[in-house]
């Protein structure tokens, strides 16, 4: 059994960690439908998004190890942290839910995503700023499939309606953390590493809205709960799916067969 | 409960579900390494493997749907068969398996997939030869990765040899099926569809030859056994695979959400 690695608390390393464990945890989650979607269309196109999210955290990972600086790779960044030592927002842990559910996430995250990768295409890290640069192109593909199906799910049937403002009103609640900001984001502007959660809270509840008006939806009010994964607080998900993931790799270090 | 489709028993149309249905459950067994592979990079790779598998399939079952003439569309022919109607190779649906049997796996399916591709790009069936034609890209690189893999594992560690062996042994018991023409073949070696099964023997066992003597394996010798998949007779494995690739179709016919 291989030995979980110590994290670092340089706040950039922190920063960094906190985007790439959102794509890596969230790619996860979308690799569940891998076999599983309703439609044989569906199910390829919810794994290449996986697929690109597992791979702009391998990129984060790799460039994180190397700001680091103590010889971690991307697959020991991946599997080799304790649970609280996850920095992702908790809305990628929750499980897959159904498929009102599934698009309604992406919706939500991707409209971050792209924001963020946005942003992060001028920072002061060149390497970053390459990531970026090509990540945006994918999360703005990945907002557009959501919004095209939260509008058809909405414009569906009265069941597809009725599980789309049920997913509205579960993952609302985790809307609230993706706009804290605290130490590591008042760092990362100041060394405009990149922006701050609550610099996109604006345009991303302008974009939603826009959806949400189209779609006849309208926004849950606020509540007081506070999630806090990007803290390493996490919910009781989480250790489940660190259990799948990490299995091989805890078991045979290094090992691959 | 939706029920089943009725299967066709036009033998161009088996043919083709034959090569379809290797493709869809092959592509299904690979899927279940997304999210569990031992190191990102072939976490990616395996997955996207699924995704060519699974797109190749669609290619062929909207194909064969259109041949058969009643309508049936990719995703009641994938998901509405009985289980003695889908007609894949035996060696596709055998569980997962360690990363040694996977990539070994890979390697005899991709190298008779790309044989077989190759022969289908001169189909007296247009719309086959233009799906072949993409495929065969698709099953070269298949090929190579797994051959690549077979190498480094063969000459890896003490573990990892003794792994592949272990693989090959219970591998090559499923080789006789690959091979065997019947009915089915013959119509279509008559109309020039396509090769009979037996028509590849030779050179597939040349290629996989060229691969052991390379890594220092030996072919096992050749048992009586004889399984059966592609005339529709399954091993106790594809109850389950069919049930989980089944569910969401099944209990909401043609809903999405």
């Amino acid at each position: 059994m291989q030995a979980s690695i110590e994290l670092n608390d340089d706040p950039a390393v922190r920063y960094l960690l906190r985007l790439a464990d959102t794509c890596l945890i969230l790619g996860q989650r979308l690799s569940e439908w891998c076999g599983h979607g309703p439609v044989l269309e569906e199910d390829i196109a919810l794994t290449n998004m996986a697929l690109d999210l597992i791979g702009q955290s391998r990129a984060l990972l790799t460039h994180a190890g190397r700001l680091e600086g103590r010889g971690h790779d991307e697959d020991q960044l991946a599997f080799l942290r304790d649970e609280r030592d996850y920095l992702n927002l908790t809305i990628a842990e929750l499980p897959r839910g159904d498929f009102a559910f599934t698009v309604l996430r992406n919706l939500m995250v991707a409209t971050l995503l792209k924001l963020t990768w946005r942003r992060l295409q001028a920072s002061s890290d060149a390497g970053l700023a390459a990531i970026a640069g090509k990540a945006i192109k994918e999360a703005r593909y990945h907002q557009e499939h959501a919004s095209d199906w939260v509008l058809r799910l909405a414009g569906g049937t009265d069941e597809s309606l009725r599980r789309t403002r049920a997913a509205l009103a579960e993952l609302w609640r985790f809307v609230p953390e993706m706009f804290e900001s605290d130490v590591i984001d008042e760092s990362a502007a100041a060394t405009k590493l990149g922006p701050k959660a609550s610099d996109l809270e604006a345009e991303w509840r302008a974009e939603m809205n826009a959806v949400f008006a189209e779609a006849g939806l309208a926004a849950p009010a606020s509540s007081a709960f506070r999630s806090t994964g990007k803290l390493g607080r996490h919910t009781e998900h989480m250790g489940f799916l660190l259990a799948e993931m990490q299995h091989l790799q805890r078991a045979y270090p290094g090992g691959v067969w």
